[in-house]
């Protein structure tokens, strides 16, 4: 973790205070989205407020964001696949972000279960394009212009989507991406405009 | 944190494993605990539900256990008044242990308002309770015994119950407690039985 230093081209919180400290806020921010999701009417039943927090522990937790750091601290050193790298991709940081777009859809109206489907496959797409662009930037990009420290998985030894298979073909697989959660959202038209915009800052970025 | 390797007289989760695992499975379990609580009905309105998440999450986090434990942290190498140490527990550990009591009263039927408040006030006595024994095992107990690292709060130089106000007078200061929790139950009878047994588990177990 020592060489994890920067965050948005500022300190990150356990370099700023102390490993201890950053844990203790981690703890106590995913206690709060637990709580913000339970403490006032977010939809007119309240079990679908109860869904939603289902939904958020399960992508929290060992079959979400805990199992994929889980499996990517297993990685360090080793050779993974695209798959395998993949699985681990689905759960670090896909499980969160899908959960984000489903749950803002839950609270909605008027969206039907076909539709939630369609914004799931969005939401796996765009979030694995988000990891596939952090992989072409920390290879290719400055510290400067990344705000936080580049060329990070290559000295810690990780397997990225740029080691397995080239900065081209993972910058192209990316684009891919994008272009198949932009189909996932085509039923729901315009409702969905800001969807679009989102992946397009994803994969565009260039931090 | 190198010290702390034994519980129950078994290795912790960061000797027999490593320190990200553990942390890892913390945040697992404490996302599962929202996913029990949100995954099937457990009271007749699902607002009650909704209610006890509230609950575990404002125990949990920095109004809670996480605070509790950056207090604990920014304790070392100082002196605490009772009173600093009060609040340092109550929030720690105190802030769960009341959670635990409420939410099984919550979620049961035929409580009124007026025997909650004697549950919490149970429970925040209980609570502290199990803390001052603590420090009184931690400091008179041996590991075999204990099932944990004895003397290690001397070590680490932490303030306890033992350290501000000697081995007899918090070993008498949990038994006070005792009482005063007995005291709060005695409106509900009979009905809770079972938590007089467990502040009486609390205060005189030897580990």
């Amino acid at each position: 973790m020592d060489d994890d230093v920067l965050r948005r081209g500022r300190p990150t919180c356990h370099v700023e205070y102390d490993e201890a400290t950053a844990l203790l806020v981690g703890d106590s921010l995913q206690s709060l989205a637990f709580q913000v999701l339970s403490d006032q009417p977010l939809a007119d039943d309240p079990r679908v407020q109860l869904d939603m927090i289902r939904r958020l522990a399960v992508a929290s937790g060992s079959r979400g964001m805990a199992g994929g750091q889980a499996i990517d601290l297993s990685s360090v050193d080793r050779t993974l696949s695209v798959p395998e790298l993949e699985v681990m991709h689905i759960h670090k940081t896909g499980a969160l972000i899908r959960a984000a777009v489903l749950l803002g859809a839950s609270c909605g109206s008027g969206i039907e279960p076909s539709e939630l489907a369609r914004l799931d496959a969005f939401a796996k797409q765009a979030g694995l394009a988000f990891q596939v662009v952090d992989d072409v930037l920390d290879a290719s990009a400055s510290t400067a212009v990344l705000g936080k420290t580049a060329g990070k998985d290559a000295k810690d030894n990780k397997p990225t989507y740029v080691s397995i298979m080239g900065t081209t073909a993972a910058a192209a697989f990316a684009r891919d991406l994008q272009r198949g959660a932009l189909e996932s959202l085509s039923p729901l038209g315009s409702r969905a405009a800001r969807l679009g915009q989102v992946v397009a800052y994803i994969v565009e970025r260039s931090y």
